[in-house]
């Protein structure tokens, strides 16, 4: 089993588990929870498949389904010691962006897009699961509010791009762009950084 | 006319005036009413026919237009009287939602997809014009809340691959596992059941 | 520069800026207000190209990001000094959505649709951008409440296969029929037109 398909698992797995957690906290029913689960784990790579007029990969893999139902079935029983995973569970979900992003970013080179066009589609990927889980849930999505997420992703994919520029080795462009999506996304939660507000204090609403 | 076509338009009209129902709940204007009464008879068909990259149905068959806007008018003028339609209505829907997992399952078959996604397809096809009826509405979709609805579709898709397995004839498989989608649907209202609750009395909210 | 694309240009920059207001509005963070800026302006014309199976256009044309952000950036910069602008920005708005209308239309004839499909994919492609804006702001779509909008697109578009059916020079039915949506807005707004109301006075929620 290659490290790639073992890292989008992993991710595949923590998306899924907070879909769990964003149900539960709405009371939706069993079959509510699996469908949040399910979209939020895959929504994002859909709609970049949709946009792009590709076949649809979880309708043909269906790994994806038994790791989402799984993973959903285990976070609805284990709820009350999910705290206890907290830890891993950020690392999966914050390896998975970096995986999904860079894949998202190669599926638009493939297709001969600019590079701007890849970077949104690589954070697309990974960040817009978690936007159809909150809409279904009827909450203002919680990357537009808070929490440096996309932005690392945006961040990976431009030195992607710049690290193209050079000779470097394929390998360590991937190695070293993932890397930068993840660490943003640690330093970012570690120091409780947000995207600088544009919104001066007290400030009425518009 | 076949059986076929009779039973789509009348499951048109019962979501169309579900439809119709929702938006005026919420007092939207008369085109907030006609777009809310179309994306629930529709939607659910056209997101799996995006899924699947197959063309539309309602933009190449102008019978789903002018069904659904003669049924939103016709809900419209006597919104008051549909008490009075209520059983029909049901019985409507819930054969329509038969009919729409078939549907969505044979299309599915037809592209070699797995047994798994063929009955999400189905269930996708009956019940998500309702999600995006309620997402529009800025309502939790109620489908993720209570009632047996998704879970009739299921069933019922259940039985179609396990039949399929036998020496049954076809028209058979698809009319026991029809009536397995109804049947649950009729059971689930009649005796108010509902998916067994993952939350115990009294949790917390997550 | 064509008088095409300018038009295109102003409309997408007036698009832009209400999505900026409608997501400063909710305090979204400057993420969340670039996406909502960039699925107001561009979120019609991909749904319906989406529904089309065409290639979206933003995808493999630039401009529209670039004008996109530096629309979002100025209307972030200047937004106590938007009001000075409101004038233009509504007469943007309204000739973008003529436009939208315009070309929603002749993709369907390309397309050999019918003309109620024609017209319907002309009322997304100007429409539906803020149809995605207000979700995602989780607001009940401005359109299905209120204003003369949908509506004034729905008019030039029958307009428009009114007068293809004399033998009017193809120039002038783009000219008369765009101004037809523009007039029916401008009116609307100056005499606070709204649709005739379904609901009757008092009358309780269904």
């Amino acid at each position: 089993m290659s490290l790639y398909l073992i890292i989008d698992i992993l991710g595949t797995i923590a998306f899924a588990i907070s879909g769990v957690l964003t149900a539960m906290h709405k009371r939706l029913d069993l079959f509510g929870i699996f469908i949040i689960a399910f979209v939020t784990a895959v929504g994002g790579g859909t709609l970049r498949d949709l946009l792009l007029d590709s076949p649809i990969t979880w309708m043909r893999n269906m790994t994806y389904i038994y790791v989402i139902f799984s993973a959903a079935i285990f976070a609805i029983i284990f709820r009350n010691k999910l705290n206890y995973l907290r830890g891993s569970l950020f690392l999966f979900d914050t390896i998975g962006i970096a995986l999904y992003t860079l894949v998202g970013i190669e599926k638009g080179i493939q297709m001969d897009l600019h590079p701007i066009i890849c970077i949104s589609l690589g954070t697309m990927s990974a960040c817009f699961g978690g936007v159809i889980r909150d809409i279904l849930c009827t909450e203002i999505p919680i990357i537009f509010r808070k929490e440096i997420y996309a932005t690392a992703c945006i961040l990976g994919g431009i030195f992607y791009f710049l690290l193209s520029l050079t000779t470097l080795d394929f390998n360590w462009i991937v190695i070293i762009s993932g890397s930068v999506v993840i660490t943003v996304r640690l330093l970012a939660v570690r120091f409780q950084l947000s995207l600088p507000s544009v919104y001066k204090k007290e400030e009425p609403n518009l």
